[in-house]
């Protein structure tokens, strides 16, 4: 893998000199970890003008660090506690010569920012923008094989819990038992706190498990993915529970299984992020939902669980190959519950079979 | 507790109109709950200059933004997706005809703290710095009665850990049943990442768990803490596996209890910071271990669990009763382990009986 990280931050260089910039400093966790491998708390990695440097806080003892870091980085452990990485790695900035350094100033605040301008007053500073999140974007086949990984482990923990009695047992248990059931499998952990929704619950985005209990004749949806590696991947499915679902349930999971496969099947590269949101979204408006859809129909995931690309119909750009996202539509209907279902699929041409599906859990609409 | 709410809020007026400002714009996720009773994801609090308001993104739905707000603060949803809570709430300080806006130049980054600009160009931005910070530090009666509740849960959940068995079991498996019993004992949730450290790990400052599993003989040391209501304690301690300790566990246990009452005793309303930290890390120091301790021997816990004051060598200030602090020393032996004894305390007189110990769990050595 360290190869890997050299390269990626070759191609920074190439965009520093590009911008005439003698270094970038890049302070983001998800981004240090993509450049150097490993970014431990409060680290900060300073790429040029000279060397590679990852800046780590002096508060860790040496094996809390976890900084294992890629080939060609030097590590640097600042020798007293209490200081700022990235403060640190604008002085070195600076000692090396550099007169302009490139920073994530949609990820510094104000005060630190402050802070780097008075430790190196004449060094000039510009932003990065969004340049690593860029290169994040595409996934190489490491990158991918992990987040297979991520995708098996988080249907086995998905897998598990249906085969178990859930009637009585509250949202929150189920939430911590698909967690624990995640790392039983070998994720570091959730990639994202585990969303357990039952009977008026169901379908809402984003809810936060509660004391509710699954009662019989509950719609139950849940979401949640594994971490492996770093790499984050989600899945969400919807359940009747009884013997067997009502007919509005039936009718509002098909609708939304529809909307679902309909952004499934618009990821193709060169397709646009607002197509694909379009094609699940005009599911759900023709049939009368449009005003309470959430903002997006999918999203990006690796490092992060939402990177880049947005979903969403004011969304620019357009898919590549190669791009992991998810396609997640739902309809939560106010004291009654809904339905939503999300997979995580990788970008590909129809040449190569069309959009991978790694979230494999069967979405026929079980009664457990 | 909405009352609460409206005297925090109008202290902060005060603090503007000190300073001359016609409102202050709330960014902190922690210090927007403290003034408002909660913290919406992406939520922004405008105290004054007419209204008191609580900006919330356009992106949850109503029944996902967990926003039931304290009296006399008023909801504003954002009409559309991905708008930013802080550049709307500038602009209605604007249109409300604010001429300077305090802000928290600690937390906003350089891009939105640019974006507030452009929203509101005749504006003076200036910093509010630390002034809510400052506030949460004297902890009023629900705070600390919300800290008495977290500790009681975490003391149960480890109690109930201790009478497992655990030779076997991982690092990683321990700390998410000590997680789940949180929550089955009332938390919200764990107030930090669990840490469980086996053997060579034991007593390493941030370890994070891995799959080393418990050995006859190891020394075991973790800790945990509750979140309850957003309030959030600490507890550590260390074991060891088998039927009698060896002589150098003993012995450095014996030391590390020592340094831990120490900073325990040392908890007096009108104590520096300084004084406290020195008076547990001496006890180490002395028997040669002062090279690799932590930067800080004890913290502030709260809405966060890292807050101030810090109690380390460059900390100014004193201590005030009804200040809430871990006192948290520990020593590793690179290959060996070592042990970490952390309580979480209130500072009181002498007269109303000295620090109030709110983790109870006993610091016996206790050989499992």
């Amino acid at each position: 893998m360290s190869e890997v990280h050299a390269v990626r931050r070759s191609a920074l260089r190439d965009r520093c000199a590009a911008g005439g910039w003698a270094a970038a400093l890049i302070s983001r966790p998800a981004n240090v970890r993509y450049l150097a491998g490993s970014a431990p708390a409060g680290s900060a990695l300073l790429v040029g003008p000279a060397e590679d440097v990852l800046v780590c806080p002096g508060d860790l003892p040496p094996d809390a660090s976890g900084a294992r870091v890629a080939d060609g980085v030097r590590l640097h452990r600042l020798p007293t506690a209490g200081g700022d990485a990235a403060v640190a790695a604008a002085g070195l900035a600076a000692s090396a010569g550099a007169e302009t350094l490139a920073v994530e100033e949609h990820h510094l605040t104000v005060a630190r920012h402050r802070a780097l301008v008075s430790v190196a007053p004449r060094m000039r500073l510009t932003d990065v923008a969004a340049a690593v999140e860029q290169q994040r974007l595409v996934k190489d086949e490491d990158e991918l094989a992990c987040l297979r990984i991520a995708a098996e482990i988080t249907d086995q923990a998905l897998g598990e819990l249906l085969e178990s009695i859930l009637v009585g047992r509250t949202e929150r248990h189920l939430a911590l038992e698909l967690e624990r059931r995640l790392v039983d499998h070998g994720a570091a952990g959730p990639a994202f706190p585990t969303s357990v929704a039952t009977g008026p619950n169901a379908g809402a985005a984003g809810h936060l498990p509660t004391d509710r209990r699954v009662e019989e004749g509950d719609f139950l949806s849940v979401r949640l993915g594994a971490d492996y590696r770093g790499y984050r991947c989600e899945i969400g499915r919807t359940f009747v529970i009884g013997p067997s679902p009502d007919n509005w349930q039936i009718d509002l999971y098909d609708l939304v299984f529809d909307a679902q496969r309909a952004g499934r099947e618009a990821l193709l590269p060169g397709a646009e992020c607002r197509e694909v949101d379009h094609a699940a979204r005009q599911v759900l408006d023709s049939a009368g939902y449009g005003g309470d859809l959430s903002p997006w129909m999918g999203h990006g995931v690796g490092l992060e669980i939402g990177e880049d690309p947005q979903l969403s119909p004011s969304a620019m750009g357009k898919l590549d190959a190669c791009v992991p996202v998810t396609v997640d539509p739902g309809v939560h209907l106010p004291g009654r519950g809904g339905v939503r279902i999300d997979d995580t699929l990788v970008v590909r041409s129809e040449a190569d079979g069309g959009p991978e599906l790694l979230t494999i859990t069967t979405k026929e609409l079980l009664a457990l």
